[in-house]
């Protein structure tokens, strides 16, 4: 496989579903010179469903610049089947913002992965609610701001996080932050903030699900990476696993091993994310993994 | 290892965790002649907690019949540890009824492993609220009963039901039985009817759960086997599984995908069950597989 | 989702990766009223590799006949990017034969399969060198055909069978059937034998795997879909997996553990067979699961 | 769960297989004033089999001395039963050295893990025969011992190595240590050298499995944890876990996957030795996980 980051584009579409969609936008890019390697497609129902669509193709041959390209499939495609669409580079990487408060794991998972060239991205900042991961952080290179929170000062505390935040972030992780953001915060990224939930939602909402998984009896235990809206728990899910546990699992040791399976779970989502592979639509996701 | 299921026991064990229960147990069986060839165990907590044991024994050196061991071992031991505790023997296999309504794909998987061996006990009939599965059942040499109910003949339906069960049903299986059973009826068979729901509790309780799945956008499919207590699903769990789900499956493929789930939860479930291997406590099981 | 089966037709395509390809028969479907509703690609590089294709469309408003179409395709796009292809069309069920010996788990599981219409075939026969099934398979309605094998016998027997399958089977499945085929009969049905073997191969070639499994100790056991080539447990791979095993199963709980997974993998195989999901190049299979 | 590390001892035994050992076991312990919290046993067949046994019991209230209560177990139930035997406490913790190359996965996993307490251990040093990964093992206040190797210096190379472990090392971790050892080495450490492999074994063994997956076309890929012996590739098998790939998967890919793999297997099975949850029989492990 030719590494060719540099010449990467992807094009992510969703829209009605109606004859000649695929034909429109591959006859768009051959056209232009962009070769396709990779096309990944999903309808809801082939009569009146949603059409999704992601694209990976090669521009070492266009015939325009990006910005021209964009304007023209506009006019040419995307106006036609009246899409929701975005293009985007590889080589352009996204900025990621971590969150987190005092759990380790989830960060430090995500922190390795991208230093191992894992994920593709600029990790910009770590806000962390307390201070004690900054030396972690800081061995990565990786700029970390303590930005305390009580029940009187979120309003604030949530201003100086969004100034942080500001410019440097076209992807938020909440990597075990333990802080519930506000609506206002939330809206300012949309389908941009991914969080992992200690349970196989929606089961054990709220807090400490270990021990309502541990008081339940169940036989498994999971983690979930969603994005995150104003209903707590309850947005478009990206990745969930689980694994098999027994009587025998404490409080404790269920927690241990549910860290794994957040670790594993968060990368995966933030990857997918980070390579455009998610569509929301509707609290739900269409992955092209 | 030799086939020995004419001399097999079992000891099934709880009581308050305290210094020599395994050395007074197994003393007491050593003195009698039975020879101990599995042994688990379990402790919520060595100080103060439950205690939970299993034992396999092998008996053809007994110096004691069955009744007088039990006797025996009643007054030497149990007396003094105030346990709750079973024997049984796997000579005796236990009487089954299975309860089910359309679908067959649950109540098949379990008659084929019983006519296989793999299910050790006599299944002594099916009930069912709907006729069509009477050949398939049959086919098995089994007895079918149709059992219609309706809201207005649910006390009779039971009553008969019952009359059927009456000294022929140590275990009662719901193979996707679609009628909610009265508190009167679970009250009859405490920790002896086992349902499969096609979810992976406590997520999804309810009814129609494939489809609560597909619209939640979960990225994982389910079953649950569990005993029936007077709260609907909320039992005591036996055994659960999942597999992942994609965007691209519909309420219908979920369903086919949870049903092969539920097939091989529902099995497990049932010949743990057989075997002797659960014991309920507290709305959890200790499950000694 | 509309049930479209009788409209619903498929195309397979390989062919060396050009650019231009996926327009041009997205293209000529769309020109000629054709919907495409799944489209799954796949290059082993886009520079020199090699191009893979499935599409999946809806052909009530095609402006051709089913020949002609086919023709027009030949002519106006296969021949230019010199492809690879086949179409094949929903509604014409493929003919299964079954081949199988005295276990019957695995050939059960794609009778039931097949009578609950999970597998979209035409199941024409079973074929085996033992009695003992007999019974069980023309309980499915399914005509049964016992071909003894001995060393002596065996071109004979493999005459017969060819005789029996002549004109009556796509697709051959050895649903554990034990006797090894000769290269001749192999060479008659190249990539439409499936086999289950009963490890997760290449581990554990050649006879009696679960003994061999216990023996090395390993804490996996699996089992292996494939093809059948001349080369025995060699061909191309389309569906594997495993579970779990410990120091705990003997032999013969191995291989009743085993039979499970068996059980799935084969249907799991035969099914993406039947729906023209698997592409075969050089020994390895691309599975547009 | 009371934390009770410092009185928790654990004894393992090996023996044949004879009526009344549980009892003479259980008896002994209760007798000096040990509380058994965990006991695990298995036979290969209570008739001339192989038996083997893990206590794991608390010791606050022992009449004897650590070493006087061994030397009194060995005369008063060893012997009797000619068991193989040993007694070891949780609070000394085993010192452990790594032996890792150029990749880093496996290194960091078990450093990560022990400095969040999840391994108890003593980690003494790392060897490597690349200085690449100095910073990262001295970030975690562990020496690192530079040592490299050709095939002419090996034998002063493994010398200067068994030096550095001399009485620093319980355990030898291979965390992908791309050298293979001599025999003499190995011998210096029986069934106290972990190697992570990185394939499903015995499925490729040797060099470049993921090359061999890829090649022969797998739908599985997986990592074992095996105690070194003087046959490559070829020692007990502790774990093994897969996870399911592809044809989209390239060399470069199924090592990523794989990486992950194997950090999970490998960190389980160093887990489980450093807890004595592991009995080596034979070529094979009895795991008392």
């Amino acid at each position: 496989m030719t590494d060719a980051r540099e010449t990467t584009a992807r094009l992510l579409i969703r829209c009605a579903d109606r004859p000649g969609i695929v034909a429109a936008v591959s006859n768009f890019l051959y056209n232009h010179g962009a070769n396709i390697n990779a096309l990944d497609q999903y309808s809801t129902d082939p009569e009146g469903g949603v059409f999704f669509m992601r694209l990976e193709f090669q521009t070492p041959h266009l015939d325009l610049s990006r910005p021209v390209l964009e304007r023209a499939f506009a006019d040419a495609v995307a106006k036609r089947y009246d899409m929701a669409w975005r293009m985007s580079y590889a080589a352009e990487e996204k900025a990621v913002a971590l969150l987190v408060s005092k759990y380790d794991h989830a960060l430090l998972e995500v922190l390795w992965r991208w230093l191992r060239g894992e994920l593709p991205a600029r990790v910009t900042m770590v806000i962390s609610n307390h201070a004690d991961l900054r030396e972690a952080v800081e061995r990565f290179g990786v700029p970390f701001h303590y930005v305390p929170v009580t029940r009187e000062t979120k309003p604030e505390a949530e201003a100086r996080m969004l100034d942080l935040l500001d410019g440097q972030a076209d992807l938020v992780v909440l990597a075990r932050y333990m802080q519930i953001l506000s609506e206002a915060f939330v809206g300012r990224y949309p389908n941009r903030i991914i969080n992992i939930h200690h349970s196989f939602l929606p089961a054990f909402v709220g807090a400490d699900p270990y021990r309502q998984a541990y008081e339940r009896g169940v036989k498994l235990i999971g983690a979930t990476a969603h994005y995150v809206t104003a209903d707590l728990d309850e947005g478009p899910i990206i990745d969930q696993d689980v694994r098999h546990v027994s009587h025998r699992h404490s409080v404790q040791t269920l927690k241990e091993l549910g860290q794994d399976i957040e670790r594993t779970v968060l990368a995966r989502a933030v990857r997918w994310h980070l390579e455009d592979r998610v569509i929301v639509h509707e609290n739900k996701t269409v992955v092209f993994a």
